[in-house]
């Protein structure tokens, strides 16, 4: 579905008077990225000459006032380029924070009450799914234990998987030594990427199992590739290699096509949520019993605020959140969701991994740490967002080295 | 939900080296408009120096081509600011074809083979619930009679409903004296705006239902202000007054919500479309039984192909068609689709009206003829698009004598 996938962002530094800085990202791909920033810089008036203060104080407010900004609200509501570049400035202002408050941004979360973490949440069309009360009810659920679980995560990590064996394109000899690979550094799952051809997909199943024996977790992405009929013949035929699901078999915005999939292809899980839009999304596909995995991303909804109330939805329904990996900075970011979410909200359990790929972490001021196939837990101040200022300088485009050398070749 | 209604509109214009111009446009509010200008600049690339004879009989193909675009569909995919983007290049190049071919567009659409007509639309997501062969089957029943229907609405037009009495803030002598005038107009309905408080719109219906008689129909719109209980609630409150329809009840990606606002309130009919991101969202709510009436827009979707997509996937579950418009141009413009439709998709049904809203017709070369409450069959060239030069130019952001205008007032 991505024949062109120049990996870029959109980088987003709040500066303060006192020379502190927040940091929040858009991954998006080649050309996309322009259109991000302009969308990213019409938000600057609900920042620049803020009392910093009293907006981080009340983060809860300032995702709904950029939310609900109406000349901007128009261009979704609450969707796409949009909705995405309103995430960026609200996880630049959480970066802000935490670096302040000198925490991880999953601690700082974790260490909120419950009813100050609900303040966060925009309840807005969810309460048929999730209210105010049942949410600090899952909060203070999670309130006893947690220092332990806390302990407990700082000590143990979150378990990774890797796609890094599962890219379409190689080799049947370079997945092999991929596959050993990942299991040599001990990940407990691996993910490959299927749908542009059925007998490929299903050889490379065959030696994936081969290679990682019976019940290593396999896992299987389709990029969104199928309708309903097609996902369905084309599972039916890989089912035999036992994956632990399948990704995105169709359209994000499709609920009931997701429903109708997952009733069909049972007991064959499916996973999807890297590309869902907003809370709704989530709280249909929830709804509707579309998805026994849920992916969020970091980079897609309106920030910290709305992965919250995405959080705590699929905590009550009961449906494990593995986040979406990859892209530029996204391990470096989600990490964190996983990380608050196994210690104040879900809880802990053993179905919950993040996807790990690994490149690109050099770019990353504070790199996400794979130890023996788990993330262990971010120590540092921040969200990961935060780039070295060297990589932000090379990479800017147009004027940055890369691409001054990316046109000296082309040009000569 | 539109504290700050500063109505605008990102205007396209594809110029041909021969002095041909199609224009095409998404409405759009204040500052989001500089954000949806950068995402129609990204299309750029898909456009210029293309050969337009080419570019002109493969409209099919264009659409799929910008639709997947796949640096620009990450953004997405297909949906908010880029999507909308893609629809004015799209509709612009259609406005384009329908001056070459002599024809408005209603008429263009409506004069194409059924397997033309299928080229156009792209399938994928929606075989779940409309195949190319039971769209294409759909369009050939329309066959029959086509000519006669064509000329019938060349006689009569579409009956057209209006919001102009129904906008909140207005006094109950305001209220009356409009909605007696509409019926004066020969409007056959009217919609009212609810929602900002229930006692005040229980007395704005009764007051409506009052003036305009028992039967006479009285729509309500919402504009997306409540979750599943509030909505109920409301409308018991509101039923007495006998609404034709209550529109957008809740978030336009809720498709869950609306079924289970529509499953409560029955027989109170659910409109909504006009902020529907795409036709997969218009499949679900079909799919789901969470609508009476299809509110389709002009300048949400992908353009003319998307709305195809649109109208045959409602013939294909009975629902009636019924174009939102207000804004900027999109009278103008929806008028096509619901034309097109009673020629060649659904056929004639009563109970097909198209929104009419009586503000900023003067800066279009070809306004909308309202005729006795219905809208006149479009005779000239084109889609609707066209403003007059001066109204470009005067409006044009920020150098135009408006802003000038508007900036020295300021300064004053």
């Amino acid at each position: 579905m991505n024949p062109d996938p120049d990996y870029s962002a959109a980088y987003v530094e709040l500066l303060t008077s006192d020379g502190e800085a927040g940091e929040g990202l858009v991954f998006t791909i080649g050309r996309g990225n322009d259109v991000q920033c302009a969308a990213i810089e019409a938000l600057a008036g609900h920042v620049v000459g803020r009392d910093v203060d009293a907006l981080l104080s009340g983060l809860g407010n300032f995702s709904r006032e950029l939310v609900g900004d109406s000349q901007l609200r128009w261009l979704g509501p609450e969707k796409g380029v949009m909705h995405m570049a309103i995430g960026a400035v609200v996880n630049a202002a959480w970066d802000l924070r935490a670096r302040r408050e000198g925490k991880p941004l999953w601690l700082l979360l974790a260490e909120l009450a419950p009813e100050q973490i609900v303040d966060l949440v925009d309840f807005r069309y969810l309460s048929d799914a999730l209210t105010r009360d049942e949410a600090l009810e899952i909060l203070r659920r999670a309130e006893p234990g947690k220092s332990e679980r806390i302990a407990a995560l700082q000590a143990d990590g979150v378990p990774a998987y890797t796609t890094t064996p599962g890219w379409l394109g190689y080799s049947d000899e370079k997945l092999i030594r991929l596959l050993r690979e990942a299991r040599d550094e001990g990940f407990d799952m691996v993910k490959l990427k299927v749908g542009a051809d059925v007998e490929d997909d299903a050889r490379r199943m065959r030696i994936a199992r081969e290679t990682m024996g019976e019940g290593y977790p396999i896992a299987m992405d389709a990029n969104q590739r199928w309708d309903v009929a097609d996902a369905v013949a084309w599972l039916e035929r890989l089912a035999p290699y036992d994956p632990a699901w399948i990704e995105e078999p169709t359209s994000p915005d499709d609920v009931l096509a997701h429903a109708a999939i997952r009733r069909a292809i049972a007991p064959l899980r499916v996973a999807t949520g890297e590309q869902m839009q907003n809370r709704i999304i989530a709280k249909q596909l929830l709804q509707a019993g579309a998805l026994d995995v849920l992916q969020l991303d970091a980079s897609r909804v309106g920030g910290v605020n709305e992965n919250i109330a995405i959080l705590l939805l699929a905590a009550k329904f009961d449906i494990p959140v593995c986040p979406h990996a990859g892209g530029v900075g996204l391990c470096e970011l989600v990490q964190h969701y996983a990380f608050f979410d196994a210690a104040a909200v879900a809880g802990p359990r053993s179905d919950r991994y993040i996807e790990y790929v690994h490149h690109l972490h050099e770019h990353f001021e504070d790199p996400v740490v794979i130890d023996q196939g788990s993330y262990a837990a971010p120590t540092n101040p921040g969200s990961g967002a935060r780039m070295h200022e060297r990589s932000v300088q090379e990479h800017r485009f147009p004027q940055g080295d890369v691409w001054k050398d990316l046109s000296d070749a082309d040009a000569s």
